[in-house]
């Protein structure tokens, strides 16, 4: 074991931070709350990008850039909005020597800003739908900052679509919700549950919120990307208006949805281990690294020749042929999260045989040296893939719980938290008396039947099953 | 002629606001000094840096992210560097509703936290070299504003690079220029002049600059990326230290480089025309536009089948089946900048034709429907690429001049400015006095041999050839 790391099952907090730190994805820098995404962990974060650009691109959308900065007095135009918003904004009041007139706000969120180029460029039913997304970084100024999860400079992305209808701006929301859904299960093997967020708990200024709910190890939910249908709301107050196909002046549909690089911690959280870093391979940007044992020819041949094949098939590979001893390599190739390692030796070799090792269960398996190893690594990749996302499916399951009262509820949260199913009345008081549980805050509302038809705090009749947990 | 657009001979600035407005590449927005970067101008800033980013990682360079702010005592540490940017800092003074205890820039350059992060992570000559980039936006509290050329925010990428020894940092610094050099000739067709930086217009905080210059349609200077050698200087002031191989510790050596999407506005400048965006295909989003006249089964199988073809080999081809009329469609490509347009209507195909037209010349072309689609058009795509760059070239050998003395100077900034070679005794007096005929200031120092071996201002003896000209 990395005698870096902490083990998970001693202090979650603390392997976290130290999965992080000897991954080398993202350090802390001298600018308080704001971190530095390292090599490592900014690889990440560029296939993520690249996954989710290309599917928003096959969806009809296209990237724009609006301005950093925000007045003032725009960002007020939306009530709920700067209210939500307000207490976490970066306000930058001087440029150069040079007092500002109206102070800016460094952008917490873009709706204000697409809807003021909405206003302008949208005329007519002929211009819709937009469907924009823009790749950034937004500031909210946290108080308690931790890597990935909570930091002054998170780096996003934001789709923000105005449509002609509600059913298609409705469909958006809903869409894009989908394809976050499919991003963390297919990509990074992570479930999650997606539903409504209550009044209490969504978007300021949106109509309603789907949200993608993700369960860590610890039993800790993670927010994984939400979607928020606004109906006309920003369009009223900013004046977005088009002639519909009756000849009729309208406001304009609109959404917004957003995921970011807090996923980077979802993966760590969801699939790490006390060795460091667990990639899925979908994910990874480096999925094979071949470490050559001693400088015999035959073993630098056969590395070079494994080396060339897997990266002419996209399987992203690398040799490491540094003077590092072996055991320091297999260490460094687990905490950065290779999901497999090939190990090629003298001695192995001269009985036709290579070591392949997975990273998820660290398994290792001999196999001949003459397998098809671009067809055997495909299968393997893809079978670790899959076992990683069982795995998380299972972790989930055994994580999951239903609560008929508040004091099953409090049993749960006191001795493993995790997803608890409970029903409820619609009341934000009683989100409110279940919150003052150890922070518990409904995470969505579920499709899940009902349990007991009361609920869970105030044993009124209730409206809603709601998944309920404690939050990152 | 596309009405909405001033001729270029009549109003060069108007007719180049005229062209990014008409092509929809960047729109106003409510926030002074700051533009909205609109799809199709985004996609060639998307475009920009794909090509640049697979070209630093072949490299070896990796991309990182940044803190978005730097605290002002930070800032401080490199006095050239604060001088130089301190007037145009956006200063970020509260966070929430509290005041900070020190004011944060947003950062016009991140030579200081590329810095911080060297001097807690470099300590070995093992840990060397850092080669590392960043694409980002960077702030400047600029004045007048100008869309692409001169902005309140700029998008960017910013190399920042730490090495064993000045000779690799040189060579790195240089490797990089040349790099931008293939990025303008071969990519943005735009040929350029590389050279030294005078001390005057070096970087703030360099030991020296190299640049390249390219020359506008209007004989205006445009700075075309940058490469930075540091030498030690920020390693001195940010402590960056590290064990050689002798076992002595020793301040580490630095390079920066730069550009930027300032070069949208280079491509407007050097290639567009009256009819609007002229874009070489090598950079153009858009490669083939397909023009259905009608509605016959015939055009649109034919268009789609081309279509088809096309996309598969990577020529990115899109059929405009709207219901505009084909002279609008035309017109629409031209001033979107698609290099190449085919018309498919159903007279012509009677007679077995189709036409092909040239964005770059707007020359017409007809040919047999049974030509080799692919091969035609890739071919014609070369042909437009390298007609492009001979045009700018012809046109930048046609506006560069020789001087030996201020009044010629003066006569060929008061009739044509463009690139002039003088020579120059090295003193930045001269160069304060050249400033003052229309701004004339020194582009960089040429290899080009001397002209008189007399300063063009002075008269004393001159140490170097140096190319001038008026900047934007």
């Amino acid at each position: 074991m990395n005698k870096a790391i902490t083990s998970r099952d001693v202090d979650f907090a603390k392997w976290y931070t130290d999965v992080v730190m000897a991954a080398k994805l993202c350090a802390y820098s001298s600018v308080k709350g704001c971190t530095v995404m390292e090599p490592n962990g900014y690889a990440i974060w560029e296939k993520m990008q690249q996954i989710l650009d290309r599917k928003f691109k096959e969806l009809g959308h296209v990237n724009v850039a609006m301005p950093l900065f925000i007045p003032e007095s725009m960002l007020r135009k939306e009530g709920e909005l700067v209210n939500g918003f307000a207490p976490e904004v970066a306000w930058v009041t001087a440029g150069g020597s040079k007092e500002l007139e109206e102070r800016l706000a460094v952008r917490p969120t873009s709706e204000t800003m697409f809807s003021d180029y909405y206003s302008t460029h949208v005329n007519s039913y002929k211009d819709l739908p937009c469907l924009f997304n823009q790749w950034c970084s937004v500031v909210r100024w946290e108080k308690e900052t931790r890597p990935f999860l909570r930091s002054r400079e998170i780096f996003w992305q934001e789709g923000h679509t105005i449509h002609e209808t509600a059913k298609e701006a409705e469909e958006e929301t809903k869409r894009m919700m989908e394809v976050y859904e499919w991003f963390h299960h297919e990509i990074l093997a992570i479930p999650s549950i997606i539903g409504r967020k209550t009044e209490k708990e969504k978007f300021a200024g949106a109509e309603y919120t789907l949200t993608n709910e993700a369960l860590m190890y610890n039993g800790v939910a993670l927010q994984a990307g939400t979607s928020h249908y606004f109906g006309q709301k920003f369009a009223e107050a900013y004046d977005i208006t088009f002639t519909n196909k009756e000849n009729k002046l309208e406001h304009a549909y609109q959404t917004s949805w957003g995921t970011s690089n807090r996923m980077i911690g979802g993966l760590i959280m969801v699939h790490s281990d006390d060795y460091g870093l667990v990639l899925p391979p979908r994910i990874a940007p480096r999925q094979v690294v071949i470490i050559p044992i001693g400088a015999d020819e035959e073993v630098l041949k056969l590395a070079n020749e494994f080396a060339d094949k897997l990266n002419e098939n996209n399987i992203v590979t690398y040799i490491d042929n540094t003077d590092k001893s072996p055991g320091f390599k297999f260490a460094e190739a687990e905490v950065n999260g290779i999901p497999v390692r090939i190990e090629i030796g003298a001695r192995d070799l001269a009985n036709n045989l290579i070591t392949l090792a997975r990273r998820d269960t660290r398994e290792k398996i001999q196999e001949s040296k003459d397998i098809d190893i671009v067809e055997y690594v495909k299968n393997l990749l893809e079978t670790i893939q899959k076992d990683m996302y069982n795995r998380a499916l299972e972790r989930r399951d055994a994580l999951t719980f239903e609560a008929k009262d508040l004091n099953e509820m409090e049993k749960i949260l006191n001795t493993q938290p995790g997803f608890i199913y409970a029903d409820w009345c619609g009341d934000p008081a009683c989100e409110t008396r279940i919150k003052e549980i150890k922070g518990c805050k409904s995470r969505c509302i579920s499709d899940h039947k009902l349990i007991t038809g009361k609920c869970v705090c105030c044993g009124k009749e209730a409206k809603h099953n709601v998944v309920w947990g404690i939050q990152y």
